[in-house]
């Protein structure tokens, strides 16, 4: 592959544009990103070689990464989608498929389009968030494979090997499912319990001298940003819904259990809980 | 201080038997433990130098030391400042403090007791779990310190200075409300995911493929010991109800706006979250 653009230069974008030069994958890394002050710093961070614009890149370009917020998307995507060639691939990011994947279906460059979602993330943002080997060992998901063209899902397969990426199969449904039990239901979680706790805790000395590291690493998804969560959980909507109804009815059982001192009942559904050691391990 | 005695050797009291003796702060650390395949490890182990009888205990030891589940901590207190010496020193390692600071008030001997919550753990349980260094750097909380003798205070002091721990000073009232918030909420919460998603992932392959760090992080603290737990939410109900009841209250709001599709409540809300970043930083 010789050029490759990457749409959106934050934490995903920016640490993919690494990845690439990093492992030599592409000639030349190119960059588009809205915010001027973000493509001064991913070109100061050596994220990519240059900054461009989409015009150009659908130009010269055999690869476009789409790696802004979900909710932009699927539209993006259509409008590429439009003026693609056929000797060119374009790629998404993103945390949630189904409205990607709904938009395009019937579209005639469907097959250009691969649709994937790197299991990777921290709770920092921007071009400064980027990190070289970010993806490796991580599980990148590959939606409706069946939808893309036999060459263009060739290269990206290659492309995330070459990361150090093991690759799994799912239909953008299947994909959503996982995710909202998996990555968005834990940032949903995690947001919560700092509005408990900030709520409550008016003198925020206690917090800072008290915080143990278990608190630290139940709330650390608290710190993440707002423009990239609010979008997955709306796209997102009914199955983050679902799991949510299921998440609150869990604590719901718990806290009867600690109303009516059923010890037993707390040791047993702890006991139940404890079986997610075996599979984490 | 010549001779300790720890009573409970898992986690808590097998760490503190390690910085006891890396530090040298006892000529002599033994070890009191109901269980005897625990007791063997923790020899085996290193964590003390030898196990011991609560009478022997009381005869010999200038400091015996409560590293037990916390609900029954308040007893076995009463039972020993029943029989302490005026040159011995009790000290608790609890994480609740109010059934013990009631249950010893009147106690003739109360000053010979200091309560203590240092804020470290880990998720893993037993004398396997104890580490060096574990308490380092991290807060102890000092309990009602006007209830204890001014030499107990002192020798308990210098002993947690001595391991690297700063001092904090609350009444057990304090410590327990905040640690609902900051420790025993964190835990509850973690369970309830844990459950949620073992509820709904019966194809636990999928968790194991897509699990990334950001669950893995949320969800650590269900592999906790619920026979350390349980007593723990118990003993502390009616802080870890209030609290939970609050974290409930604002997953509902959560859900309500991504329900409402309120992308800007939603942003508002986890920017009001985001503060905890500069709260734990």
């Amino acid at each position: 592959m010789k050029t490759a653009t990457i749409i959106g230069l934050g934490l995903i974008g920016g640490s993919l544009g690494l990845s690439l030069k990093d492992k030599k994958l592409c000639d030349c890394v190119m960059g588009i990103e809205h915010s001027e002050k973000s493509a001064r710093r991913a070109m100061e961070l050596g994220l990519v070689d240059g900054i461009t614009t989409l015009d150009e890149a659908l130009d010269k370009s055999d690869l476009i990464v789409l790696a802004t917020p979900v909710d932009t998307i699927p539209t993006l995507a259509v409008k590429i989608l439009n003026r693609i060639r056929r000797d060119q691939i374009l790629m998404d990011m993103g945390s949630t498929k189904q409205e990607l994947c709904e938009l395009t279906a019937m579209h005639p460059n469907r097959g250009r389009l691969v649709a994937t979602h790197p299991m990777w993330g921290t709770e920092h943002s921007g071009p400064e968030a980027a990190q070289h080997d970010a993806f490796k060992g991580r599980t990148v998901v590959i939606c409706d494979r069946e939808q893309s063209d036999a060459d263009a899902l060739q290269a990206i397969e290659q492309l995330y090997s070459a990361i150090g990426m093991p690759i799994k199969y799912m239909s953008a449904e299947e994909q959503d499912l996982h995710c909202a039990y998996i990555s968005h239901i834990s940032h949903i979680t995690s947001f919560a319990l700092a509005l408990t706790v900030l709520e409550k805790e008016r003198e925020e000395e206690h917090i800072f001298d008290l915080a143990a590291g278990g608190f630290e690493s139940t709330v650390r998804l608290a710190k993440s940003l707002p423009q990239t969560w609010a979008p997955i959980f709306l796209e997102n909507k009914y199955n983050v819904l679902d799991v949510l109804r299921e998440h609150i009815h869990q604590l719901q059982i718990l806290r009867r259990m600690i109303e009516k001192d059923d010890r037993q009942g707390l040791v047993e559904a702890m006991q139940r809980a404890n079986k997610i050691r075996e599979i984490l391990k």
